[in-house]
């Protein structure tokens, strides 16, 4: 830190992004839901298109990614607004919809960068606790006398709420934000959008990082009425107007012309997913029941750190969070088939000791 | 506007970008400072192999590319931090160091975002005037009493200080820091890049966008003494970690592996802008003394507003500031002999009524 940094983030703690290791063929990388798949041969092949004419500024509209998203989610081009990966429209929502007399609301367990946003925006925040289960209590979250922030699935437990709970909290905030993190909602839990075109007072927020292969891409994409849109868009027009490069918005239209291809692979990681589950519960795993890409496991025999750091020297990366309730848990990225033998042998190894 | 956004953002006025016409076949496009040469063949090489593992994250910490940066630079990879563009790491210096005590402080006509970061980060701002001939007085900016921000060379003048100039208001400045926005430097000024080694409180912004031909990749990047950047890093860290893509990532270091390409296009635009110059001048214009990949011009018996709509009228985009001291001016980006060709040629109807 300089001696010039304003006291104003004297509180703040940045987000520590889960590992990247510099020489990644080192190790089976379970740690940062990362698709195991390749992105779909249409959005590499229109990226690479446009690599050649990237001496022209991208278009800082997105006009053909947003439509290409509005005819996939069926609402209009004004309901969506496209950002450097999802954390990006995350924070203009902090940004926008957060103040000293309109805090932040989010649960004790969720994905980490909401505290984050609340200190950077330098917002108050009110934090909800999950039940003993690590489900949510939809009526925790009735009028809420904030902005409501709720990842679904919730991560790192993978549990998701149903539509109709969501419903129910919406419809009892009428008036704050409910803002709902989809960023693993295709692999199995139902998606918000719709309710998008009844509530003015819903942000739906998801990501081509996980279900579509694009993390290194950086693109995700907000859902809401117009009004709301143009907010976020008044935060992006003040802080960076060509957020979106112009080489990830043709991968993304790319992927959004090959639905079959994403829809495959996330019914393949699903498969993947109950088996790995069923195999973690006969090792004595007591698993949530997730419906993202990782599953949040933990052994009545082992400590958590233990199981991560036995897993490292193994050369299998998985995450754990230093966080007191969920300390014995790993969140371990479904992967290939092969990727999860090799983790249930390393367990095993583990688990008798070797 | 919703009725949720908070009221902090009433004063907020956002950025407006030049035009990118949805058809850009149809202009001339000397607008918005864009290379009329495509990328490097390594960078665009270096790109598309990045492409098909974009399914995994991009590198947050940038590593090659810092070290490529680093090398070129003859500075630490601790020196180096990189931005989805340099507007990203000007956002977080206005955050990062600039509050209620300390002012932003920058000249009345300047790179017009200034204005804006400094309102979406509520921070106060003191304007300094140019002088009548558009020029920056150095001993203006002494003991400036906050965060002093220069373009250099300037927008939209193209106007260039000394490196001496500007080592002076570094010195007369101890506690205060200097931003020096280089992100037109390549076109013929001199680089602040070795003072960082000698001052604490100099940062210096440069971009991949114009003397690079990505303005599309989306790169940007600063080079100070090591705490500063660790304090952009907070801000980073606190708001997007994966903000530079892997593809964008990629296609950097293969620019930076081919500095004879980016230095041939620099002569090549040099050039054209001293022979558009010389033919405006022939026409009547009065030009700044331009070190940028844009001339600054206007013309003593025709509004700048007539000319511009003229202009567009004959399809070719230039770009004019509706603000008093300028309102007469036109920006035009040096683009190819040819296309300084087009524009030469619709002046000259214009001026002959035609």
């Amino acid at each position: 830190m300089s001696r010039f940094i304003s006291d104003k983030f004297s509180a703040l703690t940045p987000y520590v992004p889960g590992e990247q290791p510099k020489d990644k063929s080192k190790y089976v990388k379970l740690n940062t839901n990362e698709s195991p798949f390749p992105p779909s041969p249409l959005a590499q092949r229109y990226a690479a298109e446009a690599i050649e004419k990237t001496m022209l500024y991208s278009d800082p509209e997105c006009y053909k990614l947003r439509s290409a998203l509005a005819e996939r989610y069926g609402v209009g081009e004004e309901n969506v607004i496209c950002g450097n990966g999802s954390d990006d429209l995350l924070n203009f929502a902090f940004s926008a919809f957060c103040d000293d007399e309109v805090p932040a609301v989010f649960a004790d367990i969720t994905y980490g960068f909401y505290k984050v946003f609340a200190q950077y925006n330098r917002v108050p925040y009110r934090i909800i606790p999950l039940k003993d289960d690590f489900t949510i209590d939809p009526a925790d979250y009735y009028d809420a006398g904030g902005t409501v922030f709720i990842a679904n699935p919730n991560a790192p437990t993978g549990i998701a709420l149903t539509v109709c709970d969501i419903e129910g909290i919406i419809i009892n905030n009428p008036d704050n934000i409910v803002v709902i993190d989809e960023a693993y909602v295709d692999f199995g839990a139902q998606s918000c959008v719709p309710l998008t075109k009844k509530y003015d007072n819903l942000i739906v927020v998801q990501t081509f990082s996980k279900s579509r292969s694009l993390a290194g891409a950086r693109l995700g994409f907000a859902i809401a009425d117009a009004a709301l849109i143009t907010d976020l868009n008044t935060m992006r027009n003040s802080t960076n107007p060509y957020n979106v490069n112009s080489v990830t918005q043709a991968a993304g239209v790319g992927s959004l012309s090959d639905r079959d291809y994403t829809e495959q692979n996330c019914q393949k990681i699903m498969k993947t997913r109950a088996d790995t589950a069923k195999a973690l519960a006969a090792l004595g795993f007591k698993l949530t029941d997730s419906s993202a890409n990782f599953i949040f496991a933990a052994h009545p025999s082992f400590p958590g750190e233990y199981l991560y750091k036995a897993l490292r020297e193994k050369g299998v990366l998985v995450r754990r969070f230093d966080v007191p309730r969920i300390k014995d848990h790993l969140r371990i990225t479904v992967g290939t088939d092969g990727q999860m033998e090799t983790l249930l042998n390393c367990l095993k190894l583990i688990i008798r000791g070797e």
